[in-house]
């Protein structure tokens, strides 16, 4: 399948522009905090949420908004999440309402997010005078500057675009995303959204997010602490002419491969950028006795605190793996465990059949002094494979969510 | 039911001795690393273990070794935790076959245990000059010996113990533990071994054993890793007279009073010196729709790094805390939560209703600079209550663990 990287993010695909500016919705800062995207068409949609039981209002509106399967923009504010706020169902509301007068669309057309403290009110002047403002400068090339306005304390914006061939059609999908970091800490939120030309069902859309969902933000893992606002939002404006995908065809297959791929890279980049982070470690586990297996066994080795903390140190401590392994939820052997480290500097096998394979601890530490560290683990125990990415635990991490707010 | 707290550790117990020495298990320190608990007579025997998949060889030779529900001594070695050795059970069985010889009584009749670093091959010698010296040594004061052998990087050696009355006989019951820490850096591993004089059948001591773990010992977190070698062990010597308990009636209330009260002083112990821990945190649920919610919701949140990062930073971050409470699987209402912070400096109620409270950030800092946290979570969903012990997420533990091995 051929999936051809290019620029332009949530502006790559047709039909879309995007943007991003400072509208004070933070107290003291100066940084861009409100971001719009809007296809100049109505977009078959989906989204997936945080399974937090608390969520924030934007979520719950979302949600009512895009029931029917369509939406045409999304709107964004970082420095406030708009959660547990009594009257955060009526802002949310208001705020749509804006975006549909500055735009001329209707407030049910809107995808809305907020990230940032929770618990603080949020109040509407900002998005009184900035909607008018960031709707009036939107364009195909406000895809970076949307991606700004969206970070909290992220170091670096994140977006991705694909190209790709649907029925001989040359279709585009791209995407924005932000990761965990606040400056005034709360609790981190993971956003995406995703654009595209092609033209899918809502139904298939929907099916389609869920599938690569499980493979690819699921399988991210910075701090274990599920946000109340997390959002991934697809807009697929079908201006590419592709045939409408209706069914779980080869069109279906190529178009979740192509959804996979830019997914792929946002989830490496979230990890890679998590707080205080200063290795991005990928995790990839295979002969697992099943794919659901797979992927636990890779998520729970990306979690382990002691595991983060050992590649903060570029210790080899593979015994740390093999515990993370061992209390993974799930019926499988952990009898027969091979264990690789590997980054640009070599590969080092530490672990045989579950136990002490001799290594050169030297050898280890050049592997693990890298930036970018895999955990190559053979189960021998089946034929399935999956993936997690993360980061390393480190003083930073401590530092930023422990220091007092200020 | 009256409960008194008694000095003597594991020896307070009728029938008990105990001692300690260094027996040079690990190379090049001078820590005493082997410990040992005797019985002058056979013991009725309970113990719960790791969960993890990969478990230590001592395990697998303990629950040989008891599966007939009894035993007479506990033989347990910090320094290694003699875990994925491929020759590892043949090492354990020869060192319970030196503890028989020392003894003059049967391999079997002896509980083994071992914490330390896994993956590394475990000599015999240190226990073949050890194991003659420490049993010579064993004496009714000796619990605090035993308790500082078993230490890896815990700061401060554990031991309680009670009195109690079963039908109108005074019994005593008393524990050391260690927690998670290490010098040479690998998994932490919780040990605990329980003597008693009280009468009680195997069975029925498996029980109380079982149902006191729930609500203490499992409801500690240091870093969410589960350890290999995890081991909780009681005896029961039976030496106090009381009729021996058979079933579920009065005195076996009172024994698990007992047991409990021994359980929780020793896990609230282990928390508080839990790896680079400043702060001993206590949440208490409240008001939640069953004990099982309000067990899993107290120790979500007190494994959460977020929260644990906030408390090292005397940062009265509700949010985190809601955060939490919202992704603890279960089915559950958390839309009316309660929340107050408290020490000895006070308390201050901080979100009401699910939605920020109006406090004083300085009354907050104020009780948040202690040493011991109680966060108050009062579900408004029911009756039960459930409580979770752990510490906050500090530098110290990223050095601890992120350090290279040396």
């Amino acid at each position: 399948m051929n999936i051809q990287g290019i620029p332009g993010g949530v502006c790559a695909a047709k039909g879309f522009k995007a943007g991003g500016i400072h509208s004070g919705i933070k107290p003291g800062s100066e940084k861009p905090d409100l971001a719009m995207i809007l296809c100049e068409t109505q977009c078959s949609t989906a989204a997936v949420y945080t399974q937090n039981k608390v969520k924030g209002a934007p979520i719950l509106l979302t949600q009512q908004n895009i029931q029917n399967g369509y939406a045409r923009g999304i709107l964004v504010n970082s420095g406030n999440a708009n959660t547990c706020n009594p009257d955060g169902m009526e802002i949310a509301q208001k705020c749509c309402n804006l975006a549909a007068q500055a735009t001329g669309l209707d407030a049910a057309d809107f995808i809305i997010a907020s990230t940032g403290v929770i618990g603080q009110a949020l109040p509407l002047e900002p998005f009184e005078r900035g909607i008018p403002q960031l709707t009036s400068q939107l364009s195909a090339e406000g895809s970076g500057a949307a991606a700004r306005a969206i970070m909290t304390t992220d170091t670096v914006p994140k977006e991705f675009a694909v190209e790709f061939t649907l029925s001989g059609k040359a279709c585009r999908l791209g995407g924005i995303g932000k990761g965990s970091g606040m400056i005034n800490p709360n609790m981190a939120t993971m956003l995406v959204f995703v654009t595209t030309d092609a033209a899918i069902e809502p139904a298939l859309l929907q099916q389609a997010l869920s599938e690569v969902t499980a493979v690819t933000f699921n399988q991210i893992c910075i701090d274990g602490d599920t946000s109340t606002n997390d959002t991934l939002a697809v807009l697929a404006s079908g201006l590419a002419g592709n045939p409408v995908i209706t069914e779980r065809n080869e069109d279906y297959t190529m178009f979740c491969a192509a959804l996979r791929d830019v997914c792929t890279k946002i989830s490496r980049a979230l990890a890679a950028d998590g707080e205080g982070a200063t290795k991005l470690l990928e995790c990839v586990v295979s002969n697992a006795r099943t794919e659901e297996t797979a992927l636990a066994i890779a998520k729970t080795v990306i979690a382990s605190d002691l595991f983060k903390a050992a590649m903060f140190g570029a210790d080899a401590n593979w015994g740390r793996v093999l515990c993370a392994i061992g209390y993974t939820p799930g019926d499988f052997s952990a009898d027969h465990v091979s264990l690789s480290l590997k980054s640009k500097a070599g590969e080092v096998l530490v672990c045989k059949e579950s136990a002490y394979h001799p290594y050169s601890e030297e050898d280890a530490s050049r592997v693990l002094a890298e930036k970018e560290i895999q955990v190559l683990i053979d189960m021998h125990d089946g034929s399935k494979s999956g993936t997690a990415w993360g980061c390393d635990l480190t003083y930073d991490y401590v530092k930023i969510n422990g220091d007092y707010r200020s």
